[in-house]
């Protein structure tokens, strides 16, 4: 297996300021074909500590992404490390970048400045591909002096970095000798990964030598199975796989709510897109947060109507119609006022179906239910139903579980009633 | 200067599956005491790579942290490791830490394994911090053998390696020599930061010799401006500070909205909790965004009502009572409906202010206006008022800067309306 480091360029970094989110898309990219990140590392902008960084990390992996450093302002530093470690005899223009760096200021009507230009000269050993997104170079050395190993110099800002990363892959394919690895994978929610894994226990024990399943969890997207076949050589390896995951599948029932990756939102999204159904949500512990994952799908103009946020109990009465009566006799926090939520905004919107939420995020619970606790209702042509979660986090996390929770609800339901 | 690294222990890092959270508030953290992060590193969960790698940082840096490698199941290398590079003779039981370790599990309502109970064995250099959030003890090595450097062994799990920084600084105040610093932050919104920079040159540049300031943004919260104080010895360091902000508040002028760390939402939950003033919102573009970000704050339910996505027009309005002849005249990304929902808002919960979006946050714009436009509208005892702003990024970040300019025009106007 091909071993990889990433070397993070900058002191944003190292001061806590910024999160380095291009590690870990890089990390993921280079999983999915069998590459196999061993250390990252973030330094400074230290024109010594960059240079003794790579060549150290190039003597261990057979490939070093360094990302960061090369800014119109400070790329002088890292550019001159590259060609200095490289062994270049000095720098070239490169006029694919070049004409990319004229195309990027004219675009914002500014003037091309020398300091510009320089973006697009690069060490003579460096093989460029073109950023598309930015004005700074992405070099590839191949075959460095002592190691023999490969870098990939990236810019620093995110989305140049990531954006960079298709193309580096393609050149990765064609320079190194790849497993073939083949994955695929299922959505999962409504378990924790200890029950998953009993569930599918035995499944997973009779898979078969080359394959292998991977727990991917995440708070608003629940579990992310993985199943990788690992030295494709016979052909028919698709079609192994996919006899596999007719058992998994069978195992996971309505657990399963997507195949392939997706997230929740989406597949309701798909739902609603496919039936032709319009949704609507009335929330109020979760504050909105439910309506802004529905919203952050492109396209959900075409299914969502809108949605009510009742933190105050005079916008349940008067905007949603939840009686005073039940909500004084059963409490705010209830199954009778989750329900009478939903039915209100399904009314209230014209929407074929809706959600609800009502409960205590925190920091406190009340006199009747924990900190954590949540009603979640759902209504639809065929009536309203309701269920209870309690959860044992702060409030942020416990905002993103009921909102996560009532859109899996939403989901069962709706698959039921879409049944009759 | 002292000058830390901090090592990251745990394959999911290195897979991509989980952003290292815990290095940047460290390195926050550490950053405030004036101690310097020169470097981070991540690295998987093998013996030998964990030892080489921690020598090689506590031959580098004063202090070195590692977080991660210390569960029930996985713990066994790292602190063998630990054990074993500190010069260790053997494991003791820390009787703090195992009442923690008892209570944390009779709360769950499970007994105490061995697996458990090893959770409380410690090699015999450790001191121990007690671990109030989890089972896994923060260990303590002072003086490691060749390099005399100080070692802190974190948990890897967020939230206990977070809650285990106030003890850690509080350990790292007795025992290192740290320069004195004083940090004073001023929170800023609705300028670009190099705007920002032009604006109060003048004034940085006649800051005395040992004060220094740093910009720090956020597409949510704006710039933070943080000035700091090195080296405090005559005692009259406060003062001095608040002489210079004085200075510099008057030159930011409304653009100050916080004088120390906030957000906006915070912000505005101030004024509304000091006033007894209640707020509500009705959201298109930033599909429930607002509102998510005001029930963020613990205690928003004391002055904020609730709110409407309206996604769809007949929602826009039956529930918010927008004319259909303005959306028909002026488009429904216009002036006009931005401040007629944040009135129908207003009028429909009986909020004292109210704010509006409507507008494209992508993935296209429409026939009259490109995508990243919107229309701001807030509404008060006084009337209304809109502001339309133009921005150039993806849905996601479009969404985050609609709605937390919003807040910002919402702030602007409740402050300008209350002087009345």
């Amino acid at each position: 297996m091909i071993e990889a480091s990433i070397v993070t360029i900058g002191d944003e970094i190292l001061i806590g300021q910024v999160l380095d989110t291009n590690s870990q898309q890089l990390a993921r990219a280079l999983e999915e074909v069998g590459i196999h990140v061993v250390r990252m590392v973030s330094i400074g902008d230290k024109r010594e500590e960059i240079a003794q960084t790579l060549l150290q990390e190039l003597s261990r992996a057979r490939i070093v992404f360094s990302t960061g450093g090369l800014g119109p302002t400070k790329d002088d530093i890292t550019k001159a490390v590259l060609a200095q470690i490289s062994g270049s005899k000095g720098y070239v223009k490169h006029e694919g970048q070049m004409q990319k760096v004229v195309e990027i200021l004219h675009g914002r009507g500014l003037d091309v400045l020398p300091s510009n230009e320089n973006q697009a000269m690069v060490p003579d050993r460096a093989h460029v591909i073109v950023n598309q997104l930015g004005t700074a170079p992405i070099m590839v050395f191949r075959d460095m002096p002592g190691s023999g190993s490969t870098l990939y110099a990236l810019p620093g800002v995110p989305h140049e970095a990531v954006g960079a990363i298709p193309s580096i892959m393609e050149d990765i394919r064609a320079h190194q000798p790849l497993t073939q690895i083949l994955h695929r994978s299922l959505m999962v929610y409504g378990i924790a990964e200890s029950a998953l894994s009993e569930k599918i226990a035995a499944w997973e024990d009779a898979l078969p030598a080359d394959m292998h399943l991977a727990y991917l969890p995440n708070t608003l997207t629940g579990i992310r199975l993985r199943l990788s076949l690992y030295g494709c050589t016979t052909g028919d390896e698709k079609e192994r796989m996919e006899a596999q995951l007719i058992g998994l599948k069978a195992l996971l029932g309505d657990l399963l709510y997507a195949d392939g990756d997706s997230d929740l939102e989406t597949t309701i999204g798909g739902i609603c897109r496919e039936k032709g159904l319009t949704l609507s949500c009335a929330e109020s512990c979760t504050g909105g947060m439910i309506a802004h994952m529905i919203t952050s799908v492109p396209g959900s103009s075409g299914y969502f109507l809108g949605s009510v946020t009742s933190y105050a109990i005079p916008v349940k009465e008067k905007v949603l119609g939840v009686p005073a009566r039940i909500i004084e006799e059963k409490g705010v926090v209830s199954s009778e006022v989750a329900a009478a939520m939903a039915e209100g905004v399904r009314r209230l919107t014209g929407s074929d179906y809706a959600v609800s939420t009502t409960g205590l995020a925190g920091p406190s619970g009340d006199a009747f239910n924990p900190v954590g606790t949540v009603w979640i209702g759902v209504a639809g042509p065929r009536g309203s139903r309701t269920v209870r979660y309690v959860y044992k986090n702060d409030r942020k996390r416990n905002i993103e579980r009921f909102a996560a929770s009532a859109l899996n609800f939403l989901r069962l339901y709706m698959l039921e009633d879409l049944k009759h």
